[in-house]
């Protein structure tokens, strides 16, 4: 299933997208995608549910965050070994990981907003994966058991807030609006080998990441069960599995964002996204 | 008000510490404690309710978190001049942010667990600064304003997961029970003074930290209205704002927690904890 969330911010509805591509209301059966409703059980009964039952949305909703109520969104840095190799920096022995404040989520077509004193905003497109289960101390083997699907996530970066103003990365990651998902939360039985799904990213139009999950350091069995070692997964966590090459702190010379571009991005089989981007008020 | 909120875990109920000490149930007037219900305007109307007019809790009730529905748990690093200086680090041109797991906050009693694998888990006594407002790009003499009030924070770190396990500080921080905080929040017109409260930390009844907010590099307001500049900060977060000398990473030789030891901490006017320290399962 392809699942989503619609309408305008903070009154989103739950929905799914039919095999024609349609929207369809899935209100009637789910309050909303979030923690309570993707653990596969759940996800194993709205998979039963007949699709040309459910209302047909019309017109041209906002699509919102494709899951409600984000615990932690966790990410994984330098997790391409080429992305790392344009960085200046080395594959680490082990996962790094930070944390992207959850007030970061948008929807996957909201504006991306510059935070003020900002001059090095960045793009990275990311497979995020979405916790369905409680996780902890799991094994490699059974750690899939634990994902409810996959979506496209958006890792936007303040690199001089993130690397120049004293340590630690999540003040570079947190800003508002710097965490658009979705358009989907597309459910794990669509997506046979997360390891092997194209991905790319467009600044005006021109492609500047063009990679695919294929060159993963560390993938996502093992992402899950290393990250569950050290807290507990709850559902509706989202892991961000780390950018390809092609970030703009990587050019030479850097090059970074600027009110009036547009970003688009998308991963095969996951949707795209596409943001305008606008200085912060 | 010292505000509380009691019962087990994944099911307390809002309260009240009255003149007495007695818990007093404030659940006929509020549904839980937290971002909905500690705005400025809510805990007014809070404060107007006679404490003898509400029914009194007996029995001996686990104390859960001081606040419900925690967003962000935003710590400081290095906050202390004489911290920094014991840890052999020097304080920072600007303030040190990272990001604790907000799943890993419990009630101010309840168990710490050493994670599996961890031999260094050490304790921080810190002061919990509660977000009432929705704060962006606010000024330090504004700050206070989207404040509801403080508690005791433990900021439970594992020294080897934190430093030497590939990049990152979050990862020994957010351990699941690492972030126990409470019991009270005590609304900020009981704490005249942030930057003057004694905190204090023992281990087996050894006095092992034994400082001053005063000692603080970057204080409350300075916090509040600089960590706005990155992120909205929104009701029910919670910024942990660094922790005095005295941490077991600081000892010559270093001196780490184990199962059976026993920890206890406090802040002037804001109450204490008591954990039991013990092996995860």
């Amino acid at each position: 299933m392809k699942l989503l969330r619609y309408g305008e911010a903070g009154r989103e509805r739950p929905g799914l997208i039919d095999k024609d591509g349609v929207i369809r209301d899935l209100s009637q059966h789910i309050a909303d995608l979030g923690g309570e409703t993707i653990d596969p059980k759940e996800l194993d009964r709205l998979a039963r549910i007949d699709p040309a039952s459910l209302p047909v949305v019309t017109g041209n909703p906002r699509i919102g965050p494709c899951v409600h109520g984000t615990g932690k969104f966790i990410c994984i840095g330098l997790n391409y070994s080429d992305h790392a190799a344009e960085t200046g920096a080395t594959v680490p022995p082990e996962p790094i990981i930070f944390m992207k404040a959850s007030s970061a989520i948008v929807g996957p077509n909201d504006d991306v907003l510059i935070p003020r004193g900002s001059e090095k905003t960045d793009w990275e497109v990311e497979l995020g994966v979405v916790i369905g289960r409680k996780a902890k101390y799991v094994s490699e083997a059974d750690a899939l058991d634990y994902v409810a699907g996959y979506c496209t996530a958006h890792d936007v970066s303040e690199r001089a807030f993130q690397t120049e103003r004293s340590g630690q990365w999540t003040k570079g990651k947190s800003c508002d609006t710097f965490g658009p998902i979705g358009p989907w939360l597309v459910t794990k039985d669509e997506v046979p080998d997360p390891q092997n799904l194209k991905m790319w990213l467009t600044v005006n139009g021109e492609k500047v990441q063009d990679g695919s999950t294929r060159t993963m350091v560390y993938g996502v069995r093992y992402l899950v069960s290393y990250l569950s070692q050290f807290m507990s997964l709850h559902p509706g966590d989202i892991i961000s599995t780390g950018t390809p090459p092609g970030v703009g702190m990587g050019m030479k010379p850097p090059r970074y964002l600027k009110a009036g571009d547009v970003v688009e991005l998308g991963i095969e089989d996951l949707g795209q996204q596409r943001q305008d981007v606008k200085a912060d008020a």
